[in-house]
């Protein structure tokens, strides 16, 4: 939890955070900032002291608006710095972070370094900083950083706009069915009322549409993946693919708020007008699974043991899963979930890589997502929810959506 | 322009370039992928041969796609890695990227290294393999690098593509033009038809609904400020306050192709109902720059030559500019122009900070962009076009729309 930050940096010996690039669309600064349309920015917090916002002169307002104590880069102007670097640019932007880490009175000590950027340029300029001042070294663990881990756990305020993200998923994922059980089949295909063929194309423009109007994002994408495409976890779906009769539809729907803010993540499975056996079988056994786990989470348990009880229901059901064969692409073949928050996946990781010590405790929000893959019989089924652990233990789905498999449709 | 690719890549004496990261809403991916809903991968292009795209095994659908070259990184077993690197996740990381380069061929020589990343990652990554492999060195230049020269100058192509975004930024900025004209004033504020009073925050989200509609997303945002907020060039707008008539209203919105695609540039301002004497000078005096600047365009020029004119005629008109007075907040205080492409801004710079080798050329693609800003006045005016320098040397501006400032509002 963010109120937790300056523990976790002293267990972890960090003596400064340092975050860096756009104030949208970037965890790290939309954490620290709260949000803020900075359209690139520094924020440094140095441990048992307030974040201090560095932000460029035309931005001063909105920086202001973040309620962080801000400091104008002006006050580092670049002719200067340029001319103390010789003219070279980078020179002059390591030459200003130096003297922002020196004012704030950090000459030496482990600094975690964080944000979206360009990867050759936070090399370039890093690399140059840890050279100019070689008494600082940035903390280099990939994976579960102090921030991250700080991350995985929400506060209640965080939990309420999760919700409401799940509130609006859900809404619009009613409104896509809702559309698709208004339309007519012909020739075993879905036919919008003026006669054209309805394709996933026209599906996902309405996604975008409704998540618009609802005030949401999808900054990455929407699977709407019916056949051979939702038997490949990731494939998104093909624009012009028809809706098909008795296919499997998978429907991964991950919006986040508008700019960049927190995220939901919710899949379902349909079948439009009627589910062939075979289909039925492999939605029965995944729903199965979805309930089994989603029942038996306790606070205290390593998520990996949840990760090891799919794999097993799955493989007494006849399935093959990536527990007992890494490399197959048919069966269960990725992850049971992870965490979501301002990252669509975040801590805890909830599969056989978690480490034995990251365990469900409250706060957590995750995914529950087990799912089945069979591409040779182009089908595939995937259930998901997003659950909190609240403060009581109690495990919660934070937005409920009805678990049906087949839509009806009319002839 | 792409085609430049070798041959910029032989001028600055690069060997390799990589590019890393998500395929969506990442400049460097996008243009060397062609775009593709792929979560992360990277491509690793060496001089005088076609680009190679490593993609997660889940994705080899998305990957092939593309249309590249593909290796999957089921080939590189995390398991298998993590044992050679003793159990350490960075390690391993290092050590794929290691095997990835051998493999290529690639065990000396410059890299340029791009993709959007988190800044520790990139860090801690490319500078244990810059240990792991002293033989290579990583180009550090900021600014000018060899992706961004190429990707300057645009092929017809992309030119298209951005054409396009144009059409669908004025028809929105047509919709929003007519959707302000069409409500009513009362007690010289904008009032709906059902009584409620309109606020910045009700027009946005109309933007944000109608750029969704046509297919394209503002992953920046909409600047649209009204009174103080439109003197201060990068205030986004509150979204409460309201619509006064005979205040300045910027309206700057740049949104790009679903998924990250190419961007658009566009600012007009508008007063509602009237214009105050003092608004209308200011207007006039923007007017007049931005009309005499699209004029004086020629190929073969510094584009910082024109920045200086922008100066001069402002100065002339009695305006303070960052040209004399750096430091201003007053006046035109900020750059007449940028690169648009895949990237809002992108090469080249159109300011005192552009080097004499930046000149207009065909291909190019950018923004003309003067303003004036008051904030004790609360006022702001902008006026902005995307223009191209076509192969025959003539400047095209990509979308017309007028440039009336008054827009009439009923009683």
């Amino acid at each position: 939890m963010k109120s937790d930050l300056d523990f976790l940096m002293h267990a972890n010996q960090i003596d400064a955070i340092l975050a860096t690039g756009p104030g949208d669309h970037n965890p790290p600064m939309v954490y620290l900032t709260g949000g803020g349309s900075l359209t690139n920015a520094d924020v440094l917090k140095l441990r048992g002291q307030a974040p201090v916002l560095f932000h460029s002169d035309i931005e001063r307002d909105e920086a202001a608006r973040t309620g962080l104590r801000t400091v104008n880069l002006a006050s580092y102007p670049l002719g200067e710095l340029m001319k103390a670097a010789n003219g070279d640019f980078l020179g002059s932007m390591v030459l200003r972070y130096q003297r922002m880490f020196e004012e704030a009175g950090l000459s030496r000590g482990r600094v975690a370094l964080y944000g979206r950027m360009e990867a050759g340029a936070a090399l370039a300029i890093f690399s140059g900083l840890q050279k100019a001042m070689p008494g600082l070294s940035f903390v280099s663990e990939l994976g579960s950083t102090v921030l991250m881990q700080a991350m995985a756990t929400k506060d209640e305020a965080e939990v309420a706009r999760i919700r409401r993200m799940g509130q609006i998923t859900t809404q619009v994922v009613g409104r896509v069915a809702d559309f698709l059980t208004s339309q007519r089949a012909k020739d075993g295909v879905l036919v919008q009322a003026d006669g054209q063929l309805l394709t996933i194309g026209e599906v996902k423009k309405r996604i975008n549409l409704w998540l618009a109007e609802a005030g949401a994002e999808n900054p990455e994408g929407t699977i709407f993946a019916i056949g051979y495409d939702a038997a490949v976890p990731h494939s998104s779906g093909a624009a012009s693919d028809l809706l098909r009769l008795g296919q499997t539809i998978i429907f991964d729907i991950f919006p986040c708020e508008s700019g960049g803010g927190y995220f939901y993540d919710f899949t379902r499975t349909w079948c439009l007008g009627y589910a062939p056996d075979e289909a039925l079988g492999l939605y029965e056994d995944v729903l199965h699974v979805f309930q089994t786990i989603k029942y038996e989470l306790q606070v205290g348990a390593p998520t990996r043991q949840y990760m090891q009880l799919a794999c097993q229901l799955f493989e007494e059901r006849g399935h093959l899963t990536t527990c007992s064969n890494p490399q197959t692409q048919e069966g269960f073949v990725h992850g049971l979930g992870h965490g979501v928050g301002l990252n669509i996946h975040e801590r805890p990781m909830f599969s056989q890589l978690a480490s034995e010590a990251e365990r469900l405790q409250p706060g957590l929000v995750m995914t529950v997502e087990p799912g089945l893959y069979y591409p040779k019989r182009q089908m595939g089924v995937r259930l998901e929810d997003t659950i909190w652990v609240r403060p009581d233990g109690q495990v919660e789905t934070l937005a409920e959506y009805p678990l049906d498999f087949v839509l009806p449709i009319k002839n």
